[in-house]
């Protein structure tokens, strides 16, 4: 499944060749995905090569999907996609959620999921379950989110969303999205920033989130910048967020209050004070990741979230202070990276992580799940 | 090997039990290891338990063993271990290693390891290999050093020291002392900071050293303090070295030039000059440390090297600075922990990751080595 996941259109040869296996050992397993509606079979292929041309697979268009959802500061979203990881239905609601009770706020939610899912289902996809991004700490179980101070939170069971519902850090999800769908070529290492109203970072270390001893790694808005800066809401002084959180960068651009949108259209207008912020935002956001550049050694760094669509603002700044500070090793300008994800990011690796169970263990899926539209064996 | 270098003069039942095999199983392991003189009886153990008594076995302390070595700036050591990770024999001499010609330095080494091996063999004991500890970045085969600015080598093999010699950082290797023979139960998520002329630091994630993408993980003394701060030799400003460095430091203190020793002479005298300098460059350690707890999340952080001496100085700053600027989780001062290894650590670490290979791999080391006090089979 993966290496059809990864490749385009693939014969049951090149699957052979790609894993290892033998012909006709592949063939047999094509046969089960095929008969449990996991993969399509898309006309013959003909290569280059000499041999009788294959017969094409993909993975099914209308086989199992995810579905993502999020629980934003001011909005809410969901969407299901396919095991392409391509969204096939979305829905979205501006929200007043900081401080609104919990149980309102997921009612709402599952809404919003009941709709995307009945879209789904009858564009012939099947729901396998659901992923909540949520801008906090969730516990080990992913059944709870622990604590989101922005929302007001703390110890909320997302039980109400249904059984195969897990919550999971929205930071974490957008770096899971860059690794699986954001188009990097062996990409495995590396600081994923995104923001909404705090900074959040997620780290990816040999292909897997890199969480912690006790699940709060890479808090990347907490890291100092100036020791004796402005007073963060954590008590510390000079935080990374003091500089570039939402709300400090839109009040250095004289529009506090106001939404990350009206940041970016007085950037786009030239305002002097909003594109004042966003540099000194950007030089603070450097300092930050040029330390976790030196403790970890990533690969790459990549901008995304909300924060991607700021880049030709804050990015100048970033690279300014990652050049000067990172001199000990062949850091290169390429190796910050912008997302291509844009703000989709969270929301897809959210509803793709769901994805992910089928496609690393479709027998688990095969054996567990309903299958109406079960092709029969050839 | 595992459980017998856990546990203490443990019994063929309690080792079965441990590992989850049948006792005759274990049995005829341990014939094995006995007859390979990796294994000793002890005679009969009484323990208050039903049954005939147990013999207790232990690691042998005559068998193979592992030769730790250390390049400084100031000086050359060189070790033996046996099974246990205790030091045997022991060689140092001081020197004058900066800028000093590479072959030179490493044939002054290759005496005082020819020594100790010498004295070693005479004890009944069998060196298996050789790590050479190194301030500076090793290759991915491990017998090159890429770059150590402060020795001023650049791309130096180590293959004049034998076919069995490998080079490490010295910073992981006190990290992975401080993981194999540190004492600490449970530690397997740490930083590890320890300090000659640089700040050095290694991650240990899940029990395994981190070395990051391209083996630059851990350059916690090039993390920004304050970002306008004092040049630093790499050429950015305010990096952790430029207040904690051992030559900022002695600078600070008024006595350039000369060394740890007369610093820690001067601090325990009480000299103004010297306790100011050591409590701010421990307020410039805990800073840093801030930034990588906040990124990192380990279990603990742990202070070793030469560092672990001037502790009573150092760790209020770092102590104050880490519950000022870790507040979003439960840092427990206790977390902060101070090596009992002392400046043994790196070169007991050295030495006894040779002695690991044949731990985790005694089949290899049992068809490959020589064994001249092999005992018969049972």
């Amino acid at each position: 499944m993966n290496a059809l996941a990864a490749g385009e259109k693939v014969t049951r040869a090149a699957v052979a060749a790609e894993v290892g296996l033998t012909r006709a050992t592949v063939s047999t397993l094509v046969d089960e995905l095929l008969a449990a509606g996991l993969v399509e079979e898309q006309g013959a292929q003909r290569p280059g090569t000499v041999g009788r041309p294959g017969t094409a697979l993909a993975l099914s268009a209308r086989g199992p999907a995810g579905i993502g959802a999020e629980i934003g500061v001011d909005h809410l979203a969901a969407c299901v996609v396919d095991l392409h990881g391509i969204i096939r239905c979305r829905a979205a609601s501006p929200a007043a959620n900081r401080d609104r009770p919990a149980p309102a706020v997921l009612a709402d939610l599952a809404v919003l999921t009941a709709r995307v899912t009945e879209e789904a289902e009858e564009a012939g996809l099947h729901p396998v379950g659901t992923t909540v991004a949520v801008p906090g700490l969730v516990g080990k179980d992913r059944r709870t989110v622990l604590r989101a101070p922005n929302l007001g939170w703390e110890d909320v069971p997302v039980a109400a969303l249904g059984e195969r519902t897990v919550v999971e850090n929205e930071a974490n999800l957008g770096a899971l999205a860059e690794l699986w769908l954001g188009g990097h070529e062996k990409l495995a290492d590396f600081v994923h920033v995104s923001a909404e109203i705090g900074i959040g970072a997620a780290l990816v270390v040999e292909g897997r989130l890199f969480r912690g001893a006790r699940g709060f790694a890479g808090e990347l808005g907490h890291v100092p910048v100036r020791p004796d800066g402005p007073l963060c809401s954590c008590g510390a002084n000079g935080c990374l967020e003091t500089y570039a959180g939402e709300e400090a960068l839109l009040r250095a651009a004289g529009i506090p209050g106001q939404g990350p949108a009206a940041l970016r259209g007085a950037a786009r207008r030239g305002d002097p004070a909003a594109v004042r912020a966003l540099a000194e935002a950007g030089a603070a956001l450097g300092i930050a990741l040029s330390g976790a550049v030196n403790l970890l050694d990533p690969q790459a760094v990549v901008v995304g979230g909300p924060l991607a669509d700021l880049t030709p603002w804050l990015l100048p700044g970033v690279r300014r202070e990652l050049a000067a500070r990172v001199t000990d090793r062949q850091w290169r300008p390429e190796d910050l990276v912008t997302s291509r994800l844009g703000r989709d990011g969270v929301l897809r690796g959210a509803a793709y992580s769901a994805v992910r169970t089928v496609l690393d263990d479709p027998v688990t899926w095969i054996n567990s799940f309903p299958r109406p539209h079960r092709q029969p064996a050839r």
